[in-house]
């Protein structure tokens, strides 16, 4: 049961992440820290009342005077669109950490979502938790589109989650190869989910609507514009074990994603192609590497599975914190990390009280601490890191 | 000029020669050894009188009793084809270098050749100073043909040899375009030269033959038996600087290629194709290398240039031997070292009356001081090595 205030809070974080999805375009790591600082609704009312860091500020412009919450609401509503936030038990906690990690070390150019319009009866965090990207040219060939299919069809079959980007080509011949398998395809879109792009993929988009998920940072009535294509690769890459480029034209947008998929530890393959086909040279050269890794050859769903089946387990092994990594904390950091819980997470408000310090240092405090492996963020808020809790060398909290 | 003498003894050298590329099969270590150990007139002496040892014994069998030296001589003449040994000045040495290396320090299973006949008007060590092979599949596509005859022209009217192995397919393409582009073409044959094999390419031979050179290990007559081709592959490794393998089907001969480029330092590339074509399996394969190391994904020629040119510079800087390593040589050792003459090589027999020890422990002596990089074998004999003669720190020899 839900008191009549927390439900109430509840409302405001969710009404106030709906604004920011269209306060500013996603991934700007300011307005990500700041979010992550204060929170959702104390951000909005920052921005709002121009109080917020000029970098900030500036990103999100006149756009500050905009209210279209309600109507943003109401449109989603009338098209079966909801909002997944960080609050929701759905949010893919365990996709996005390297991403969020990355971030908080400042290794990323580009900031997690802060939160994502879903369309589909799948929850979010079960769809990409056995996921594959499968991505390639628009300007496919009937040997690419065979291909992507073949590998698609195989891993939808086998009960991996099929992802994509939803554009013509290569991207369309596997949404559509996953749904052939009656498996589960998200398609993840640069604009609102209300209006399908490209056009000639409405139906297609309502097929993986209705037993899959279509997914995009932008709110309904967004237009995909050129940009927007290349934050949401980020949202690709971050959200599949791995990703595979079937056909790609040289210099396209596939080195942005290979890119990301080694910020993210994700494993990046290609598929090889004719030598004298325009669209591989992209995927020849990724193969090729160089300075960049470079992406590891497959054929086949078997090949694309081994891949990241090794990058599973490697995944379910976190690197630990070295022990005794508590002694180099400052005076601060050791009476906050001294008051966080063992087992039962709990908002930094009620760590600031049990450590007598403010609330505001708590949250300067704690992503160092996570970064440190000593405390993790769940759902329900903070609490010693697994390591720690093993460790038994614990202070007053919990 | 050449004394009476000198030149009786060069023909016996060269009758040895010829009788031994007919006594066993090539690549036998034992063999190679006795014939380092002993030189070939001496080799061809036990094997006769059945001194030999086992091995060797064993290997030649009943074939000791023949001699067939003047009629090989005489077919030879009769279709233009030479024997080239290691005495004469157009021996591949820099070439043949890294397997006499490797063979000396026991990491090959199969040994240098012994000689080579070859027909055609180009000094062998010109022909194969600056080369790469461009092998593949029998059963090869238009695809493979296409992209084999692109590289190979390409390297062709760059001024590069084009070695392959003169098989229908991939093989053929390439010695075709290299011909078309008016550049020199090696065929490395597993049998006799005078039985044109497969027949399909009886004329395109008699082209190569014309402008380039056809070589085998093989004297006239010998049929191109299946695990000869094996033995041979190792040569067209050997004598380029690296392999391209254009198409090739699942575990075929290129496992034996790739593992003879790595024992020898050479560079392996493969060209991807369609990965729904069953002759890009092999070619794949290569590419994922896994444990074995695996190829160098090129598309063009330019990509191959890049490849062994980056080689090239490696092998122009051969490795070093440590300061001082003169301190770790025993007494007889040191006492061959000191007998070896700065500039002028000579035979082992001379050096062996400077150091006033037997000629068969100079023998045993001198290729541990060649891996030593102390001593260097030239075409006249042993001499000190490059570096060797630069420290000065030599001794009475010379």
């Amino acid at each position: 049961m839900t008191s009549a205030p927390q439900a109430a809070a509840r409302t405001a974080v969710r009404r106030a992440r709906v604004w920011l999805t269209r306060a500013a375009e996603p991934g700007q790591a300011a307005m990500y820290a700041l979010v992550r600082l204060v929170g959702p609704v104390e951000a909005v009312h920052l921005i709002r009342s121009r109080q917020a860091p000029p970098t900030v500020q500036s990103a999100v412009g006149t756009r500050s005077e905009d209210d279209r919450v309600d109507q943003d609401i109401s449109v989603a509503r009338r098209f079966g669109i909801r909002l997944v936030t960080p609050e929701d038990a759905q949010w893919p906690v365990r996709m996005l950490h390297p991403m969020v990690m990355a971030t908080e070390r400042g290794l990323l150019d580009i900031a997690p979502p802060l939160a994502v319009w879903v369309r589909g009866p799948v929850p979010l965090d079960e769809a990409v938790e056995r996921s594959v990207a499968v991505i390639g040219s628009r300007a496919s060939t009937a040997y690419g589109e065979h291909v992507a299919a073949e590998i698609a069809f195989g891993l939808a079959d086998r009960g991996w989650t099929v992802v994509s980007g939803g554009a013509l080509g290569i991207d369309g011949a596997a949404h559509r190869a996953a749904l052939a398998a009656e498996g589960v395809t998200v398609a993840v879109l640069a604009g609102g989910l209300d209006r399908p792009y490209p056009a000639a993929h409405g139906a297609l988009f309502e097929r993986i609507a209705g037993s899959g998920l279509l997914l995009s940072e932008w709110p309904p009535g967004c237009a995909p514009y050129r940009r927007r294509f290349l934050i949401r690769n980020r949202l690709i890459a971050a959200l599949s074990a791995g990703t595979v480029v079937v056909e790609a034209s040289a210099r396209s947008g596939t080195a942005s994603t290979a890119r990301r998929c080694r910020e993210l530890g994700r494993s990046l393959m290609a598929v090889p192609g004719p030598v004298t086909s325009a669209v591989s040279v992209g995927t020849h050269e990724l193969l090729r590497g160089g300075d960049d890794g470079g992406a590891r050859l497959v054929t086949s769903t078997g090949q694309v599975l081994e891949e990241v089946g090794r990058l599973g387990e490697d995944m379910a092994q976190p690197p630990r914190a070295p022990p005794g990594s508590r002694d180099g904390l400052d005076a601060l950091a050791r009476a906050v990390l001294d008051s966080v819980p063992v087992r039962r997470a709990v908002a930094p408000e009620r760590i600031a009280r049990a450590a007598g310090v403010a609330v505001l240092d708590v949250l300067r405090v704690l992503p160092s601490l996570e970064l440190q492996d000593l405390v993790e963020l769940t759902e329900g808020g903070w609490r010693l890191s697994q390591a720690e809790r093993r460790t038994g060398d614990h202070g007053a909290g919990g």
